[in-house]
């Protein structure tokens, strides 16, 4: 929101014409064929280090950089190329996956005074699986495309395990014609890559499907504990809640409640799985586009807050599910 | 609550010994024998009078009875004898069902002063299928229980058409030696017949149900009413929750948004379905239940407060879905 | 609620004439007049041991029972009389006070099978000093009426030390004729005795006023740390909103955070003031008040949950301005 | 947010020493010597016309600018300069108010390609008076000192009539030596100039103070709204209110309840007074605030949701105590 209208306060691409964009598309297809060239890789994080390993196993030689030069060791151990800034990266490769950790981190990344686009080329395709605010992201395609390259944004869902796997859905947004192109280098680290349309409804779909999985998630604990101190055994109780109308995904397969399930974070104290710092975080982004677009999100606040103290609560790098320890704790004297 | 107290102030039950418990449970077993014997009904309203339908359809004789005498006169054509009070029909029946719209008519036609238990014969097996606060099903219990009866709480899921059809789910809570005497009618009128526990489980359930189902929907409404507002389209969203972690009942077969599934009410207006002012009934009584048992339900009881302010706009015979209607509207000067 | 209806389940009171209603008043005006006669105390707990020592004081023989003999025994040494029973105080007393801590507690010592209505006399003066569910307070005046006595209620605001102090407040219901009887024992023990309206309504203002006391306290306390983290000074944020439009009597006079005034819990680890727990016990009142009419309360309800979760997380014995100490912790790793 | 990492990303103010600092201060104190020298005033319209009008009655010349011409005409007969863009304003005036709707107007003005400090003197005095995010006014105080002109953020409480009749209050963050110099001119239009801390207090100041007016606006109407339906005297209510814990400004002052007080919207039908929108866009900067410093506001986002749900539904023009009204409404068949 604010980012956007900074960028737009400083820029003028509204005069950019359509020539522009037809040649990047043109320059697109030629970069396209070219596969197996370099790609370049940003932020080698927990999530991001998996990710760029797999395009490694793919055959792709992969131009990394982190803001932590440790980051890079590995793969320069795996015979990548590491460079010392975004800018280098977008000098030595057209084809650029980026992942972090935040807004600031995708503008400094992008646009900051060593960012990718400070380099980039003309048809360069940039690929942002950072989880940010979808605001953020149509600045972001705004000042790629005043420099000719394409931007689109694919978050992914799935954690690291399904980041080594090789498994992680992408939601991806951006022009359609380039979808392609971002496809080729997706499925080489997941097994789900969807088109959402225009760019930015990627990040959308993220963050809406992560807010009603927090509602869901924090309605099935409230549920569970209502139960429970009814007098309900809890797998009983889950048992009816999945053959009725209370059925969703954290009650059928990924129930919060200790003993109902194997295999889930309940079964092992909330240890691995989706921590609250990132539900709390994701639920945060939902929280700004919605006041942005002024959309009433009344639960998806009140999950907020609810995550929120959580984690001021010593539950943040806990999975999300361990709500339903959060609310079951009884009164003491 | 207070009831339990109320009727706990006047009464000395716990003297009661084990005898008489055992002493029911053997009259019981002869009663449940005499199958094709006379059931009593009492509450012929739009879900009773298709339940007892489908009683007498299956070879029963109904005892009925209904505060609104013309609610009777179907039955009468029928041939069911009609009684003048609920005592009436304990004194010719000794199965009796009941279906009643809130915890006040449940007391009144229990043990009010021409109540069941005015006349209630040792043995009789009485079920309420209304959905009350589950301490007035204990309350209503242990008074049956003083007068030598056995009280089952069995509350429905499924709304009039279920009824019509005979397939309504049975949640049903009390003696468990009890059960199968109790299934033998309740598959008269329903396809589903789960046991849950002692006598309250069944109320229990069914408002865990219905509370984690009215946040989904509440949640639903909110993620797809965002998703929509930041340019996804509401088809392509409804896919992603479904394949995603977002996933639920109120998402993938019931969804809220007009357009994105057939045969819903979202589909014909919000018409038919579950309406708006009895899902704010059923919050009420989870939160009273909630409130009782010191169990925090963040989101539940913001979810009852959503629905209570549709019903005064003007939903509340609308179905429950249309909270997304009423989310989707948009600021106006 | 539900004990309304048992009640009336039970009763036939609307057959009873203005007549009986008449008789009672008058002989009233002849109990009224005989001041310094014995007055019947119940319930001599926290609160209920200053109120009733205010009553020696004034010159009131006092007529003492509670659940826990060792409560009375205090009161032996002062010269008073012990009973057995709320009915032997009954039938000892015409003017009889009780503070009990519950819906249950109330409705046991008025109904139950020792209770004040066994043996009470026509005309007596009934005063409930307890915070409950006005519903049930205008049930117990129902059957109250029905044996020729008058119930009123009169709960109180102060903690224990304005009840030493005498300076209660009381919030009174019930016929306005009585209200001067009632006042000429109240102001023994407050300093304040406000005349609200019909019986309830005394419970009714004092349930509406805590409410939203606990909505202002939060929302202090919300809005204090929210500052302190933007980086006002606490001292100075204060002032400016207690010289502006949030200012309330959380901010002016109960300030929660520590430092910016004296002589108030929060300077004091938030010891003494009214506990968590109390106030989470009125929320629930206000909630289910606000159910069973069918009132929203938005801000009401997550109040009432706030305070749940609170006493679930060590908070329950502090003074319920610790709501800032709750939301000030930080996110830890 | 989003805007502070952008100008960040662009920028290396922290190489800036101590001497330019020094150096625009030095610089302000011979400019605030030279008063009634022009003021520079941007942003005309229902707020800023009155405020700029009282400029010109102190004897202060005015250089006006407005996005919409038509704003400025009345200034231009009042004899002031109109210019063409808030540069302008500043190549002509170096002390400059400005007044505007949003986080993204004030960036336009500000740091636009026409804005402000594309032409701003060295040790001007620029005083935003808009309500924005702090995390907006910090960002552009930097961008001001890059230019050697100092930035503080002074909004305003007190409505359009509080403006002209000069007794607005203003709340001002920034440096404090510059303090005095904003004060005369501020003291102009407002009868209370509060200093309140760094830059970006001033907005934290407000933000907080309307963030907790909202919240026990609507307890205030939650509580009146309840105690109404239990029985009790709309005026009674208050009173009892206003002289326990539950007293805050919205029930002493500004009843929400019609026929409780005069002179307030609730005695108008809700007209005048500040408007339902005007507080869901105050809501929404704590909101992002609140997420941003990671601070829970529960009740403070729950007050956003239901004054964002009323804008639309019709209530955006009317004062925001009409939310008395919005929940006062009953359920309807």
């Amino acid at each position: 929101m604010a980012a956007a209208l900074v960028l737009r306060g400083s820029a003028s691409w509204l005069r950019r014409q359509r020539r522009v964009c037809a040649g990047s598309v043109a320059m697109v297809s030629s970069r396209a064929m070219a596969s197996k060239t370099a790609v370049g890789f940003i932020g080698l994080g927990n999530m991001g280090n998996p990710m760029a390993k797999n395009l490694v196993k793919h055959g792709y030689p992969v131009i990394a950089y982190d803001v932590f030069p440790e980051a890079c060791k590995e793969f320069q151990d795996l015979g990548s190329q590491v460079t010392d800034s975004p800018a280098d990266v977008a000098d030595k490769a057209d084809r650029i996956i980026t992942m972090l950790p935040s807004n600031a981190n995708a503008i400094e990344v992008y646009v900051g005074s060593n960012g990718i686009l400070k380099k980039v080329k003309k048809g360069s395709l940039l690929i942002d699986s950072s989880t940010i605010d979808p605001a953020v992201s149509k600045d972001l395609a705004k000042e790629a495309e005043k420099m000719g390259a394409v931007f689109m944004d694919a978050p992914v869902s799935g954690g690291v395990g399904a980041a080594r796997a090789g498994n992680l859905t992408f939601m991806v947004g951006g022009v359609e014609q380039e979808f392609d192109a971002a496809k080729e280098l997706l499925t080489c680290m997941g097994s789900n890559v969807v088109y959402c349309g225009e760019v930015g409804t990627g990040q959308a779909a993220k963050i809406c499907n992560n807010m009603l999985l927090a509602i869901s998630m924090i309605g099935t604990a409230e549920a569970m504990n209502l139960g429970i101190r009814l007098g309900l055994d809890p797998k009983l109780l889950a048992k009816i809640l999945n053959m009725s109308s209370g059925r969703c995904w954290s009650s059928d397969t990924y129930n919060p409640v200790p003993g109902v399930m194997d295999g889930v974070p309940s079964a092992n104290n909330y240890q691995g799985g989706f921590g609250t710092t990132l539900m709390a975080k994701d639920l945060g982004l939902a929280q700004v586009s919605a006041t942005n677009t002024k959309t009433p999100v009344l639960l998806g606040s009140l999950a907020h807050q609810v995550y929120r103290v959580m984690c001021a609560k010593g539950y943040s790098q806990k999975d999300f599910s361990s709500v339903f320890q959060f609310l079951r704790e009884e009164e003491t004297l």
